[in-house]
């Protein structure tokens, strides 16, 4: 696949949550049909799309009807077996392809990817067995934090080693999975960068943005990051080299730690949409989501730039869906839901994104920028 | 229906053209479903819609149905039959409902409503045969436009009278059906106002645009227009009185002829959302179709402001698909496309929004206003 979908094709999307849903609605946006492919029934990305199949990822014979369908695969998220990629890429243009699926999938591909990528990471060690922890943390020390090697997100699969007492509960917990100790990084920030890349190797970073976590979730995201130039920008370029050196066409989120003196260290790289991304509805002509179409189309990639200052906060839980009504009734408020059917503890059901004027938010104390959130 | 539409609840859309798919991609983004009726099959607004019926407008059973299936109807288009929302009010909450539609049918309805809302409009008569023309031709005089009173729109049904030698042909082409002569207005500029109303009476008015057609088809609206500051506010006032004398829930435009003077006056009613409006998808925070969307489901309307001037172009038939590839590819312009399956001539396939810095478009020529479009 070379020249650009047609006008009507048909895009594949594994996966059928938030991230394939707003997929979607940009995908309908230019012209295009949506096919979700997802083991759940009634998924939010299948409320929005022409077309979908609800079957295991491990279903041979619905992913080749599904193949069969579509014009181009892509995926909503990176926990989608590399397997099913594996099985539809010889059948279908899968964008991102397998390769990349793989290093993102895998705490200890990723981190020596990064490495070779030019990002510098926190020190890390492989953990096969528990003597191998204990010998880890001799190297590395306390704090430091263990973490499954895969599946792991909004702090699932991880424990905070802060004594040699908690070594051993924590191997208990997490084993017999593969493990990574990461050192603890005493950060002062955590930042992130989205950058597209096309099918023609061309480059569209969005502005770097900060993000607050809470119980391990995104909660907040300042978009710009209130951090210092020079350091938005190493954090941009760091992405758009990531993004390169996977050979990526599609969208990513690298997320990286600010430390006091202002090194960045990566952490994480997302090779799809992301929530730290949430912001490019409202405040970029172009979202991520359309970005992430346009690259997975094969058309030229949309300018990133930023129209206004945002601030962009999840909707968690009942929590988070009890500010709604709220947010719906306050000017320059974009409230977004995202069709789930149950507001479990926990669950991402939406967000909102404050607009501001551009360059407001550098100066504005926090208790300001989140006024109305 | 006067509690606010829950998350998740289903909205209706009689219709399934680009209007009902951009109403439910809206929609989607406030975390409704969508439930889409229209006689023909795989319709733009059916790809991006949870749920649909392809049935005629008069199937009672299917109308049944499709009340049952949603919590709130609404209708992307004026032609939908009256009896159809008639059929459909005891079931389900119709917004708007059957009146709005029976005035905005009818041109002899809608003439003699906005000159009761105070909206001037130029001399028009009733032709209910060859006699009662020449009589109004004898009344109004000449030029004039002959018209039939129903399902006139983007030119058809209509005929330039400019010498008594037109009136037999032009009759003989129009009639049997009930016909109206209105008075040619020479004016300097077409413009239109989009009022939004809210279940509770609220109003919400996006600025004024200029609006350029091409073979009876919009080609271009600019936002805003560019006429005196007064008659942009009076357009305004216009249309928001308009709503409140139908007692409207949701969307309208207002189109109306601006004359040398600048005397404005009232040319048509579409209660909905409306191509002159396409260009608040890129400009203001809330587009007319999420506007739409908050009024039909009893949420509070979003502020209408303008954070871009924009120039919006149609894509119409081949031609504007041809321009397509070069969109995708201009800075500062956002493309939309409908999924329409055929590039019939005449057939609105799409439209790109050019954005503009605040203030721009006033001081700017034609051709620098146009530049990519």
């Amino acid at each position: 696949m070379t020249a650009p979908l047609a006008p009507g094709a048909t895009i594949g999307i594994l996966g059928g949550g938030q991230l394939g849903r707003m997929s979607a609605l940009a995908a309908a946006r230019l012209g295009y049909r949506c096919h979700v492919f997802a083991p759940e029934a009634d998924s939010p990305g299948m409320q929005v799309a022409a077309a979908h199949t609800i079957a295991a990822y491990e279903d041979a014979a619905a992913l080749a009807r599904f193949a069969a369908a579509v014009d181009v695969v892509t995926f909503e998220f990176e926990n989608v077996p590399a397997a099913t990629l594996a099985a539809l890429e010889p059948l279908a243009p899968c964008r991102p392809g397998v390769g990349v699926l793989q290093v993102c999938q895998d705490r200890l591909a990723e981190k020596a990817f990064l490495a070779r990528a030019g990002v510098p990471v926190a020190p890390w060690r492989a953990v096969h067995d528990e003597a191998g922890l204990a010998a880890a943390v001799g190297e590395i020390g306390l704090p430091a934090v263990l973490k499954t090697t895969r599946m792991g997100y909004d702090g699932r699969g991880q424990a905070v080693l802060r004594t040699t007492a908690d070594l051993a509960p924590a191997y208990a917990r997490l084993s017999p999975r593969p493990l990574i100790l990461e050192a603890f990084v005493p950060f002062v920030a955590e930042v992130s960068a989205i950058a597209a890349r096309g099918a023609d190797g061309s480059l569209a970073v969005y502005d770097t943005v900060e993000n607050r976590h809470r119980d391990h979730i995104l909660d907040l995201s300042f978009a710009p990051a209130r951090v210092p130039a020079p350091t938005a920008a190493l954090a941009r370029r760091h992405a758009g080299e990531v993004a390169e050196a996977l050979g990526l066409i599609g969208v990513l989120a690298l997320e990286l730690f600010v430390l006091a003196d202002g090194t960045l260290l990566g952490n994480e790289i997302a090779p799809r949409p992301h929530n730290s991304g949430h912001w490019t509805m409202d405040a970029c002509l172009a979202s991520q989501f359309e970005q992430h179409v346009r690259a997975v189309a094969g058309l030229p990639l949309a300018d990133p730039s930023r129209h206004h200052d945002a601030v962009m906060k999840n909707l968690v839980g009942p929590e988070g869906l009890a500010l709604w009504p709220g947010l719906l009734a306050t000017p320059g408020m974009a409230p977004h839901l995202y069709g789930k059917a149950a507001a479990r503890p926990g669950r991402k059901l939406g967000h909102a994104n404050r607009l501001l004027p551009l360059g407001s938010l550098a100066g504005m104390a926090d208790a300001a920028a989140l006024a109305g959130l």
